[in-house]
């Protein structure tokens, strides 16, 4: 029975990092693969004292259905956290509460995308909004990420040519290149975005985990207009929760409201609780100053064993903040066939091609620095220059022979 | 900006169930319209010692990403279950954990449904999948939910005239009705679903709360191609913490699980940890066997005083499970205009209109039973009498007048 599925599931990309993750189970192999946030931050003790706290206070209540939007007092957190660290004013009712930042992704492309519209994505662009994305079966108009940010000529030609229907960007330690855009970029952006009935969104899952204490404007303060913020306790807290939200003005919170009473009729209002509790009682700073100094000093770790094992001719990215680096070999290379050399030395990575939608991208790939001790770090980056060397070489020896 | 929002939005109706429980907060009301489940059964004592127990024994994993399909003990559980209670073998494999049921029904349809395609439901119809289908753009083909389960003539009649691609069905103590398909009733759906090439997918979230111990077979029994199995904890233990889940064949589950992906990853690992150690820790039949009786004796409170105070003309159906019941009034009664009368007596229910995709149902309601003590519940009904009599006796004086 061919004609069992939706069309619109044929364009969607399956997960190849979820593919990966299952032969990176063994203590043996270094996986440099997974986006995972390092586990021995999670504050597990303070977690569970506020679980107890809120099922011994209002129990009957947190374990019961809920509203859609979600727990307004960590809505009211959420509103104050953009006030206090990005001076953005969000009222409590343009927030959402979601399953993870993927779902308000998910949520927003379900009310706005029709099938063959014009939607702007990074080149290379977050797997997860891909996903999300092709299921609405859009046109992708891929644009070149440069090392300050979004190639603004590039954008300006598609702005100008095409009627974008949306523009998703991850502007801050991008997944997968962890690349940060400079403040000129944010405001060349907003000046196309303010010209243009298209809307944007700004998903920022990794904001708090900036390795500099600079500050970073939201794109939203050059552009105000149809512009979504996502965002998601998964980095700063943990992940397990899925908690993440979405911040939208009225006239599109309340289509994206239905899609959520549609889709789930609201997140785990358990998890919302506990949450909110820990927040409540725990300073996140104090938290989130320890993951940022660890995670640097990862990064340091990762940048410093590529100095010393990677041959001349490996570009790679110096991320500001964030969980990944990217690696560009050169163009001969591909890194799916480094891939299963370097699985057979027990080391895991994510070839870069899964993360264009145009089939390209074969000599990248993604590195994750937050998972792995410094020592694995240097270990599992020595071992991925052996087996480049190797690639290297047999590549050279197969030009010799050939000409 | 009028073409902002994409098509399938516009024929999706916002859940008028929340729009009424805005106006039901305040404790003099006596709520019969949302589909609460009673909260003095939640196990907050035992939920609580699941959180500390995970947490303690393997906190970071808890709070940690996790798989796209659900934590693995969990899904054996819920295998487990079906064969114990229901006499069905689902392998771990075809299982997956999802947000609630709701999502269970959201993600299929998403890799189902193409614009236009043909999708049987009940009539009425369970209002959160009528939303989930709605979002695809489908033809509606509702089939008239008799006494004893769907009307099998006019069943045979779609299938016969029209490629019916989804049948979305509650046969046990169906949302809104109350009603639950026969066994016969069962057998004609299974030889229906064998002679043709749709899905079909029993959404059943009430089955634990039945009142009488009688064996009710899943349809699966009667056809297993192509039949999708929902099932949710929300009724079972506790609905705050959204966990549900679909078995699927492993050609539909393929897909399903690119659409979990992409929709938000997967479903809280916090909550589907503690929730096993919850059913790991104790005997959900003694549970069970409270909420069973409890409900049971509300249902009886509320039909005993709908036979002290309603008008003969009233009809109503008698639940052997579940948490509703499906009143009828005379056909030029419209609940529509009993509703504003009755929450002036703060007494609130849910028009049945809302059930139904074709604009009939207007002389229907749904009144929940389930979260109202029996003292209130005859004192609702009382309140719910008088209104109806009320706009009977002006209804009778208006045709009187009027020839």
């Amino acid at each position: 029975m061919d004609d069992l599925f939706a069309k619109r599931v044929e364009g969607v990309p399956k997960s190849f990092i979820r593919e990966i993750l299952k032969l990176t189970q063994s203590k043996e192999v270094i996986s440099f693969a997974g986006g995972l946030p390092n586990p021995a931050f999670f504050p597990v003790k303070e977690v569970s004292e506020a679980a107890v706290k809120v099922l011994e206070k209002d129990g009957r209540s947190v374990l019961q259905y809920s509203n859609t939007e979600g727990y307004p007092p960590l809505r009211e957190y959420i509103s104050d956290y953009y006030l206090r660290r990005k001076n953005l004013k969000i009222p409590v009712e343009e927030i959402m509460i979601t399953s993870g930042s993927q779902q308000a992704t998910a949520l927003t492309c379900m009310v706005l995308l029709n099938k063959g519209e014009n939607v702007v994505i990074e080149r290379p662009a977050y797997l997860g909004a891909i996903q999300s994305i092709s299921f609405f079966e859009p046109v992708f108009r891929p644009i070149e990420l440069l090392e300050d940010g979004i190639d603004i000529e590039a954008l300006e030609y598609v702005y100008s040519n095409f009627p974008v229907k949306l523009f998703y960007s991850v502007p801050n330690f991008q997944n997968p290149t962890g690349i940060t855009y400079s403040v000129e970029n944010r405001k060349q952006i907003g000046d196309i975005l303010s010209k243009h009935n298209s809307v944007f969104i700004e998903d920022d899952p990794y904001f708090e985990i900036k390795f500099k204490d600079v500050d970073i404007p939201s794109i939203k303060t050059f552009c105000e207009n149809n512009v979504l913020l996502n965002g998601s306790f998964s980095k700063m807290v943990a992940p397990g929760f899925r908690l993440g939200w979405v911040c939208a003005q009225k006239n599109i919170m309340e289509k994206v409201n239905i899609a959520k009473q549609a889709s789930d009729l609201h997140t785990s209002y358990f998890g919302q609780r506990v949450m909110y509790q820990f927040l409540a009682d725990n300073d996140i700073e104090i938290h989130l100053s320890k993951i940022r100094s660890s995670y640097a000093k990862q990064k340091d770790a990762m940048l410093a064993a590529m100095v010393k094992y990677f041959p001349a001719e490996i570009k790679y990215t110096k991320p500001d903040g964030g969980m990944f680096l990217w690696v560009t070999l050169p163009e001969h290379i591909s890194s799916r066939v480094l891939l299963p050399l370097a699985l057979k030395e027990n080391l895991a990575f994510v070839p870069g091609d899964t993360f264009f939608v145009d089939g390209t991208g074969q000599n990248t790939m993604r590195l994750n620095f937050t998972n792995s001790s410094e020592e694995r770090i240097e270990e599992g980056i020595k071992r991925l220059a052996n087996v480049i060397k190797q690639v290297l070489s047999d590549s050279n020896k197969l030009t010799f022979v050939s000409y």
